[in-house]
């Protein structure tokens, strides 16, 4: 038996998968949960945009994750076995590193610093640095943001960077080098941390890196990062001039960490990648398909190759050659919060998920009158705006808490169908829906109410860990077992699962929530001037009207 | 000593007030809750908008209330020191009455008929027939609505009576005429309940009954109510041409009620009122006087006489002559929910209020970035327009129980700012606000938020029972005791207490949130055209301001 081991980094937890080369078995998977911070995340009372990640979490808990996999792989498992490794992870979450690719965060003194942590992917302590980058590089008329579909968001590399460089000079200038997650694990698996030449993956640097590999290649000229701060410039110049695809191999396992892994030295690591692309790759992505990895934020890919793949697509804000499928360009949306936006609701309300789920799920469509924007972390897609917050309309006296959540979960819905709607109308075929992730796992309401909202099929895939299983497909083809990508996915990729099809009487009643939902959406998040008062009353209209049966 | 009793017909319960007439202390007072219904109110699982009331309600709580204010006013007491009784209670809450003013739900068989039931002031199902009634007001150019800011609601008389005859067309027939309950009440106490001669109360009948003084006088048309129903006509014909203040005497006290209250027979029953102007006169309002009655919903209201007394504002409801002081124009604004949108969050929060108003009352303004609407029950003034509902506009994956609640509460204070600007646009002097009603006596927050964003001082009347002492005020007039309203206040009111002041940083804060309230306000109430995207983003921007201190 051949084995790849896959590790996903989570927002709060990273997950070891081995994986059966020959039969896609899972053989044993385990998870380590992040021990600093709240979950995983390290904030601030003072700043709601804070969110840091300790990067010793991610070494230590992958440590107790593959232990612990090995371990349920039973006595008979042969560490041997194990072939290759990927890696897959949160991005853009960059930690800045000294001259030998160490995080800052590992010295003492540094690892209670907030600045010399890393800067995970929802941290919006950026704002002001992604609005500069966005100025300066549409008055220097440079190509840097094509890929990001005109804008640059706080959530991103650079941002971070900036950021600190404005606000913690002191840390900012202990920072040889910043090295994104998904690079930072594979360097420490291979104990090849050098930052100068550490590969960086493509699905970091793309866009989210503004690295180019159409109309402009690399990342962007030290003379135009030099203008926002001297020592982006600098640290330009000590980034390597290539980014990889996740299907290359970044090294080989060392033997101390082997050691400490309870694997054996000298497999081949893959470059890593992005959680979310990997989890395209574990849901068996192709042509046609629209991916939605549905947790704690959403992230929504697609794949297209040759003369029919348009370049760039308006309000879609990653398009990247090989970030999901080497050799394909891949098209990245995504909602800014998803699951995020459900648990804050649940707090909100005192509830379980459990008990509001189970409510929301006996509710008419329509009939609460509520409608809500998705916005509590910004919008990620098609607005791209983290300034922005979320909005709750119809709100009557007998409004009850399962309407509230059901409202909440119909606007993700509805953030969906936007994006769908944009990927479509800018050429890039949508034939059919894939979600997975978390929160598909858990909730067939919200398919179901994606099913209804989109007016179209949505089919679950087959793994229920699609980020680790991409992770291992990445691992298994730098180890030589497969020859490509889209071979590995036929062979490793289980069946497709359950199919949500819309309900007839609720397709109706979104099909008149859509509208209002789209002037909200125009009216708050693009400052169209319309007329919302007919839009209170029509969403009064419809409640009667579906509480009237 | 010479006593007067008051009482009140809140929405749930009733009061019973025993004033002593020389000090003006507080003998003794009991409540006594509804007994059907939900807290007093009716409602039907199917309709949001149903709130219906049974008047056995009143007529049993009254009497338990009575006994036992008389019991707790000790051996020592003479009940044949009551010299007087005034009552008070919500309206327009009409009851169907048969020929000989008994309830029709007071008959077997019809107990269980919500048509045949109070329908309680705030029940919204006449949404349909407030419509029709405008229309055909304006399409004949006639002068009902001016008293009314050219608008009826749902919640008034002739709209809920249309309703009845419309949706219920078998009780309507078996309905020989319709007493308001601040109508009902006397007739009951004095019995002699023909619903051809017992006294109409003109705080029930002016505006919200369309009776006119000026410019028109008496009930509509019954040409025009014709024209909207022929029952209505016929309902017209039989109500009594007159409308009286509340310092005259409906009757004397029956011996067989007179036993069963344990009072003496033959004192004088002053002719009823709506709790809300009770509470004004109750608090002592005089010229230059806003009172604002803050329970589940608001009445505002002020008065003026002589020449500087506009006739009618634009934007305020009720303008009537001698509904609140004989003698004086009241003026009358309100907010259709306050108290019942703070227990409505409570409820949907699943919080205690203490627990919310105590972490409410920690927060920075401006510094939750919330900003809501308070809507949820509509709006009466000054859009008067029930088809409207609530908006929280500012959520993000922070926002607590608290913050929700507080944004609720300062919503409700701005929706007070819109009153008072209007009526001091509209010509009527506000020099000072006095707050009474259970929610004022209840939450300093609310005041003081009160305070901050009208950025006038508030001050609390004396009484914790204004409308039971504006009862027996109204009580002690028409038994003689005192030659006019104004007299008895003097002697009886006590004096005003705790004076809330704005608060420096609070005002700097509401001041910035005021124009983006009216711009919500507008948009959604108005229909006008709005950039509500810088609404959005000035909220985050005021957030992060207030937050950083």
């Amino acid at each position: 038996m051949a084995c790849s081991l896959g590790l996903d980094f989570g927002t709060s937890s990273v997950r070891a998968l081995l994986l059966d080369l020959d039969s896609g078995r899972e053989v044993a998977a385990a998870d380590a949960d992040y021990v600093h911070g709240t979950g995983g995340v390290i904030g601030a009372a003072s700043d709601p945009d804070v969110a840091r990640q300790h990067p010793l979490d991610w070494l230590q808990g992958l440590t107790v994750a593959v232990r612990a996999a090995l371990r349920a792989a039973g006595p008979g498992f042969d560490p041997s076995s194990v072939i290759g490794i990927g890696t897959a992870g949160t991005g853009s979450t960059p930690v800045p590193v000294d001259r030998q690719g160490r995080a800052l965060a590992e010295a003492p003194g540094l690892d209670h610093e907030p600045a010399a942590l890393a800067w995970l992917w929802k941290d919006h302590t950026a704002h002001a640095e992604a609005a500069a980058i966005v100025g300066a590089v549409r008055s220097a008329q440079l190509p840097y943001l094509d890929p990001c579909g005109g804008t640059y968001s706080p959530e991103w590399f650079w941002a971070k960077v900036l950021h600190c460089a404005r606000s913690a000079p002191a840390v900012f200038a202990r920072a040889w080098s910043w090295v994104e997650l998904c690079d930072f694990v594979p360097a420490w698996l291979c104990d090849a941390r050098d930052p100068a030449t550490l590969p960086r993956s493509v699905c970091a640097a793309g866009h989210k890196g503004m690295f180019g590999q159409d109309g402009f290649v690399g990342w962007p000229a030290a003379a135009f990062l030099g203008r926002l701060h001297p020592g982006l410039a600098e640290l330009a110049g000590r980034l390597p001039p290539q980014a990889c695809t996740a299907d290359r191999r970044a090294g080989t396992l060392a033997p101390a960490i082997a050691d400490q892994l309870g694997l054996v030295a000298g497999i081949p690591v893959a470059v890593g990648c992005l959680d979310a692309h990997a989890g395209a790759v574990g849901a068996g992505i192709g042509a046609g398909d629209l991916v939605k990895v549905i947790g704690t934020s959403s992230c929504d890919m697609a794949v297209a190759r040759g003369d029919s793949a348009p370049a760039s697509v308006a309000g879609i804000a990653g398009v990247v050659r090989g970030s999901i499928l080497p050799g394909w360009i891949g098209y990245e949306a995504g909602q800014a919060a998803v699951g995020d936006l459900y648990a804050a609701a649940a707090r909100l309300l005192s509830r379980s998920h459990d008990g509001l789920q189970r409510d929301a799920a006996g509710l008419a469509p329509g009939a609460s009158g509520l409608l809500a924007l998705d916005w509590q972390h910004g919008n990620r897609c098609v607005l791209m705006d983290q300034e922005l917050s979320g909005l709750v309309l119809g709100l009557s006296l007998q409004t009850t808490p399962a309407e509230l959540y059901r409202a909440l979960l119909e606007a993700t819905a509805f953030g969906a169908r936007v994006i769908v709607d944009t990927l479509v109308a800018g050429g890039v075929p949508v034939r059919r829906i894939v979600a997975c992730g978390g929160i598909a796992q858990k909730s067939p309401l919200l398919l179901q109410l994606h099913a209804d909202v989109l007016d179209r099929e949505i089919v679950v895939a087959g793994s229920t860990q699609a980020s680790a299983l991409g992770a291992a497909i990445f691992g298994a083809v730098a180890a030589g077992a497969f020859a490509a990508v889209g071979t590995a996915q036929v062979r490793l990729c289980p069946p497709l699962r359950a199919a949500y099809r819309p309900a007839a009487r609720a397709r109706a009643a979104y099909a008149e929530l859509w509208p209002l939902y789209r002037t909200l959406h125009d009216a708050f998040g693009r400052g169209e001037r319309l007329d919302l008062q007919s839009t209170m009353k029509r969403l009064l209209q419809l409640r009667s009207r579906c509480r009237a049966g």
